[in-house]
């Protein structure tokens, strides 16, 4: 068994075993086969595509590259949720101190973003004083204490993982369906957590395009939770515009709070109550996703979730007056609106596009090691729908500089696409699977 | 235009521009484009292909990637020739002096070889002071005055081939028609001749395995060709055994001389005048490729072959006495029998096979910058349809190390396949084409 075999093999449509896929990762791991031959590796894969028991085996791979997380002294179901990624996706923001405040422990392990804004590691830290990067030690001692605790890479998890999306990302072959689910479960396996709920996004400003592309990355996943006896359920959801009105570290935080009081967008919400519903279901806390709901709506009204994020912060180093007076976190210094030229109604809101903005101002990482600016970002004040004219406030970009702004309003406003009459709304979930 | 654009278009089966194709090898050679961004570019070409379009972009922005030679000063049609790579090829040694014999100059710039045994280059280099490193001038002088050079790199001939040349290598993408095409054209392009006469060979010794393959490929280096306005011939032999019987590097010479001498093996004779003939016909020499191979018959019955091949290596440095008396050429410590221990007919005799054990006794490179022993190889003493019994002669194994010579003696013995009656024959020569 040799490299060259295992490359020519995937080039030719064959089918790798799980020893000859461990030999890969492990090789590349110990800096023993190079760069070169993964990229003509990748790029075999992409075309050809990986079968289950690849998928699978290249998972488990990724996922025992590194440390495996043990959260074996937690007592109870340990729940983790992931999304695939999606333009002012500040759902974890809510969800994890929601779902905690039910009593189901979370523990979970976030990354920092590359591209439109910064990952739930880099939107924390926008809270002046809060540690996003604890031990094992004290990340266990936190979920065992309120049941809830967020870190960046807690030990060198799934290191290979993160080798090969280098090089994906250099090599035009990140949207893969079956690399992209490896990488996601290959991380939720080393992050040791019980079941998986996986915010599958879809639309223009996802990975996945269109539905049955969705479907297929959602299937994959949930096969590859089912083969290493973890419970995945996925819900797919839409990334056609941008989630919520935020797009920026501490406008999403900002965002995220007064959801958590009962106040966000409806949008944001819905989603969040369903992801929420599914973990208190596959968690045991619950027999079904309509009363995981109910228990949820009550903690959010009665500030029970609330309470549980400002306890959150507290516990991580975080200074709880700024999630009690939001003005108290990161402000950017200029403020520019952005208006409507036309009449009519908005029939497009490009998420990539709104991404794209958000990032140019500084909001999220154009390369790895870029410092993100917590406080610039959008607003977005019309939406998929709304009735417009001209003058109408579309959106405000929140700056620290003025030329990346005037750069940023004219991309937004070649974000909206606005039409005579409205374009017949698409559900915000599509499906729940399995 | 990016490196990731060009390559997702290629991994999509798109079309490139000659504009991106230049760009890629330009960034390539300049150090601008890393080798896994070429890696995954060449893995999506081994599976999508290039367009005929294609194929000649590359080709032309290899060939223009480094010195462009000139061989205006040499008057008359300079014809190259060149094979796809064989066992036991040393159709150069006998073909080039015998082309030049009939009045036509032969510019050849040869290669060092990697695997079974060593390049022209480093065969002519067993002859005692040849002198293979020729430079421009002293290149095209020798051809003004007498015909006929062989030079190793002269100058820095299409880098970018060489550079793209050892990612293939590395990365299972080296048996793509298009690419295997392109990187024998562009440096058949840079060296500067008017007409190319090509050997493709085909059969298990061979890139090619079958007729088809050799086919393709044939065609489209003619279609390379014809774009740049360079005749092109190609002629596919069989390459299921190796060609004639010695197999390294002073025994190919040896029985190169005693080609040129006319009493050289069957098959050897038989390509080298076929390809001859095809030269003699490209440079207008002759209007036939009966009448050319009359010609050269005639030069080598005459022995005016030989005594020019004498004046090219005296014109080169070698002591001629060497050549006049083979027994002066580098010598093997040991000469192995390789006896058969079976009666009936050799009905395969893989040349992949003599050429791994050629290779593992020291005759040819295992990877760049190997030292090649000159001496060592491989004689055959029976080939295909040969009648044997038990104890005849198969094979002589010349070797400097008995623990190496005992491998090749195994390995030939796995070579020779003998059945209870013979296989019917193949061809030594397909086709001509076009």
């Amino acid at each position: 068994m040799g490299m060259l075999d295992i490359i020519a093999t995937k080039r030719d449509g064959g089918e790798l075993t799980a020893t000859e896929i461990e030999f890969l990762i492990r090789g590349y791991v110990a800096n023993e086969i190079p760069d070169y031959q993964v990229a003509a590796f990748l790029m075999a894969v992409y075309i050809r595509g990986l079968s289950e028991a690849e998928t699978v085996a290249l998972t488990m791979a990724m996922a025992k590259s590194g440390d495996m997380l043990d959260l074996a002294e937690i007592p109870g179901v340990k729940v983790d949720k992931h999304s695939t990624g999606g333009v002012g996706d500040k759902t974890t923001l809510v969800v994890a101190p929601l779902v905690a405040a039910a009593g189901v422990p979370v523990a979970k392990i976030s990354g920092r973003g590359l591209g439109h804004s910064g990952g739930t590691v880099d939107k924390l830290e926008s809270i002046p004083g809060f540690q996003a990067e604890l031990s094992a030690t004290d990340f266990i001692a936190n979920v065992r204490k309120i049941d809830l605790a967020i870190s960046g890479q807690t030990g060198n998890l799934a290191p290979a993982d993160k080798l090969i999306y280098a090089v994906r990302d250099a090599t035009a072959t990140v949207a893969s369906i079956p690399l992209i689910a490896s990488s996601i479960m290959s991380k939720k396996i080393a992050a040791g957590a019980d079941a998986v709920i996986l915010d599958v996004k879809c639309g223009r400003g996802a990975f996945m395009p269109d539905l049955p592309a969705a479907r297929v990355l959602a299937q994959t996943m949930i096969n590859i939770g089912r083969s290493v006896g973890k419970k995945t359920v996925t819900v797919i959801s839409n990334m056609d515009q941008p989630l919520g009105a935020a797009v920026g570290n501490a406008l999403e935080v900002k965002e995220a709070i007064l959801t958590l009081q009962n106040q966000g967008p409806a949008d944001l919400s819905q989603l969040v109550l369903a992801l929420g519903a599914e973990m208190l279901v596959v968690a045991g806390r619950v027999d079904s996703a309509a009363e995981g709901r109910q228990l949820l709506e009550k903690l959010l009204t009665t500030r029970v979730a609330w309470a549980k994020f400002r306890e959150f912060v507290v516990a991580q180093g975080g200074d709880p007056a700024a999630v009690d007076n939001p003005k108290l976190l990161p402000q950017a210094q200029f403020v520019l609106p952005v208006r409507s030229c036309s009449d009519g109604f908005i029939v497009g809101l490009a998420a990539d596009k709104v991404g794209r903005a958000a990032a140019a101002l500084g909001a999220g990482r154009q390369k790895k090691g870029d410092i993100v600016d917590p406080a610039v970002g959008i607003v977005l004040k019309s939406k998929l729908g709304d009735k417009i004219q001209t003058g109408r406030l579309l959106a405000e970009v929140h700056a620290n500089d003025l030329l990346k702004a005037e750069g940023a309003v004219e991309e937004l406003i070649s974000a909206y696409e606005v039409g005579p009459g409205p374009a017949p709304p698409k559900p915000l979930i599509f499906q729940v699977l399995p």
